[in-house]
């Protein structure tokens, strides 16, 4: 369609609803999408737009869409453009908020830190003197319900603009008309500064069990809000880094990074894994006599380093995800590294008896040399290998998060590389002892 | 304290609000937090468990204090009992569950299955005719202030007490008295059944941008719904659940496994990874000849294999991410691999290379055989393996997600040992050809 018949498209565009066009879009190559995207009328552009994930609305720019891109984000309401805007290149932001009718306010958001509260609060929020009743509150919601967007969230504030409390939309209906509003505001709210950490703010809220979140400028003035829903999208947002730092990649890795981008984002962590390989590959050089004589002691090579890796991952990713999601009883430390110790060693018995089985059983087709202290080094080793890897696994994102760094990193390839070391040097140890 | 004098610590206690009583609670040792939450009045403990994780409510259970979350359960409402039940023992849940006044209610639910909408769903939702004016609903709800607990959704339903639709808080407020609900009612709702996966629950809920979710039963009368914040429940869920199946666990697992569970959980996972490194075993044993040859190749097996399984990690964890996070750009998907195999392909190139000046530079203090020829046979294998296990890594979560299999499961010990097995291939093949 997109050949360059542009009538046409508008034609058969016309009776599809926004959510139809939008998912055309996502089938057309990137290239195809803008100069579709251009091409289409504004309002509609804009129910597209809305309809986008924000991570797309970023591939959908183009530079000689910035007409239609400006004119649409100064149709969005503040909280919506400012989604917009920060998933675009800065210099552009800059030149199409200027279009929007509340510029400044969104021109001091997009100059905030990426990881700070100031760019996911939301700043259409109602603020309401402490001294108003029920009555004139919802004479004041009447007067302005057109341009009431998408207000969530009703503080009270005092004179100065510093914020008391907040309203529940249930209590203000439930109330009559003459009481104050000062009578009916819950004053535990939690406030936070606009250049807090996303990541504080979240635990904070988690830890005092408050959903209501007043964002405060430096001279205390309320100047937005978190709501549940933000609160929601910053969980999401830290579940994806998360993720991410798990995979041994840099949080701000998307699907659309270029080569170069991939390079740059990934070398560091394939390095750090390099230098680990490297001691292990050390290690092996080390016992390269052992090796010429038994060549056969090679093949356990993966088999240790993938149980070593594997065992660490595992036991690390449940201390992570422990320490992550804030529930965390100090009082069970010990009792938790004890179980972890015990079903490591459970696991390393049953790796080990299994892979024992295996090499009595090739032993009766493939002549080997000692078949019966092979198996038993195998056992030795792997019960060995496992039971530490799941320990260290499962200790080191606790010393990680107690050094004040990110727990969520140590999953990676730091502890894959650190146990495969441990890994191929113990079975070394054990196979010059029993086998050799 | 906590030795046997329930006196003194009751006394101790009553100056305390119920947060520090908590968080003195998580740093005893779980037996003997247990026995303090008995001896604590069920006042007090109520306010407790309110502030705690519902992960944790269950460690606080013993069986000696069945009467006292007997009580406590009796004093929620109807959504935190669900949540403290559900993550009870299910033969305890129903014992507790006749003291709540709802309890058919209650039981309803918790024999749901676990993943359903049902067991995150709000039950407390306000349900109003469609008939009524907003005068008449500011009455009902003034008439139930009382009880109004945390009801955060209004839904208008017919005479069936199927829903129509859903109404806003801001809207009523703005609306005069006389207004009839059928006009300012959203018909934009999302309706979906208790038993649905709440995974389905939240993709479509994406997918259409809709925040208002209406739960219905078989008959489709409504029976709760799932507000922003229930939405955000479920992301943190699946979130967790996704980070823990990365982490090649169960995605069942917590950090309160016993020893036996912990093997139950895990061993299956380790068991998938030792076959695969068997294969590479397998792959290693073939070569045998060419290692007792040069014992020195066997050096390079931990870096061929770290490095292929750390790329091929990378790449699917950016995969899984832009799977699972909805972000889904179909007419980018050639472009994405071919993004992906240069970004590989430069990494390789760049660990290649490293590999090799390394080489050479150790030959100049160890007498190596041939170092040149050992120094390119690293580059080229490098380079070809991590060009290979990034793209694997890359197209394997899109493989399985159109297999309606789980992607999450790819990034863990799948890949890895995948790449493990074709690296050592690689290498030895590379090997077989430059070096020997």
């Amino acid at each position: 369609i997109a050949a360059n018949d542009k009538a046409a498209l508008l034609e058969a565009l016309q009776g599809w609803p926004a959510a139809d066009t939008m998912a055309a879009l996502t089938h057309l190559r990137p290239a195809r999408a803008r100069v579709m995207f251009d091409w289409i009328p504004d309002a509609l552009g804009l129910k597209v737009m809305a309809e986008l994930d924000p991570d797309l609305r970023s591939v959908l720019f183009s530079e000689t869409a910035l007409t239609t891109f400006s004119n649409i984000i100064a149709m969005m309401d503040v909280d919506e453009a400012v989604d917009t805007l920060l998933e675009l290149p800065r210099s552009f932001a800059a030149q199409l908020v200027s279009a929007h009718p509340e510029a400044e306010t969104i021109a001091a958001v997009l100059q905030a830190r990426d990881d700070s509260a100031a760019t996911v609060m939301r700043l259409g929020v109602l603020m309401a003197p402490a001294d108003w009743t029920v009555a004139q509150l919802t004479q004041d919601i009447r007067a302005r319900s057109q341009n009431l967007g998408k207000i969530d969230m009703m503080f009270v504030v005092d004179t100065a603009r510093k914020p008391l409390g907040f309203l529940r939309f249930r209590e203000v209906l439930a109330a009559s008309d003459e009481v104050i509003l000062s009578d009916i505001l819950h004053p535990e709210l939690l406030l936070v500064s606009a250049d807090w950490d996303r990541e504080d703010v979240l635990s904070m809220a988690r830890a005092k069990n408050l959903h209501a979140i007043g964002v405060i400028d430096s001279t205390d003035k309320l100047v937005g809000g978190l709501s549940p829903r933000e609160l929601g999208e910053i969980v999401r947002e830290e579940a994806e880094e998360d993720m991410l730092r798990m995979g041994s990649v840099s949080p701000a890795t998307t699907q659309f990074d270029s080569p170069f981008t991939i390079l740059r984002r990934r070398l560091p962590w394939l390095l750090g894994g390099l230098g680990g390989a490297g001691f292990a590959a050390g290690v092996i050089g080390s016992f390269e006599d052992a090796l010429a004589q038994a060549a056969v002691l090679a093949s356990f090579i993966p088999v240790v380093m993938a149980t070593a890796g594997n065992a660490g991952i595992q036991a690390s990713t449940v201390s992570v995800q422990s320490l992550t999601s804030g529930v965390n009883w100090r009082g069970d430390f010990g009792g938790r590294i004890l179980r972890e110790l015990s079903g490591a060693m459970l696991n390393g018995l049953s790796i080990g008896s299994i892979t024992a089985l295996m090499v009595l059983l090739v032993s009766q087709f493939i002549p080997l040399h000692a078949p019966v202290y092979l198996a038993l080094t195998a056992l030795c080793a792997l019960t060995l290998v496992t039971t530490i890897a799941g320990t260290i696994g499962a200790v080191i994102p606790f010393v990680l998060k107690s050094l004040r760094l990110d727990p969520a990193v140590a999953t990676g390839i730091f502890i894959t590389t650190t146990n495969d070391v441990f890994g191929v040097l113990i079975f070394f140890l054990v196979a010059s002892a029993l086998y050799l």
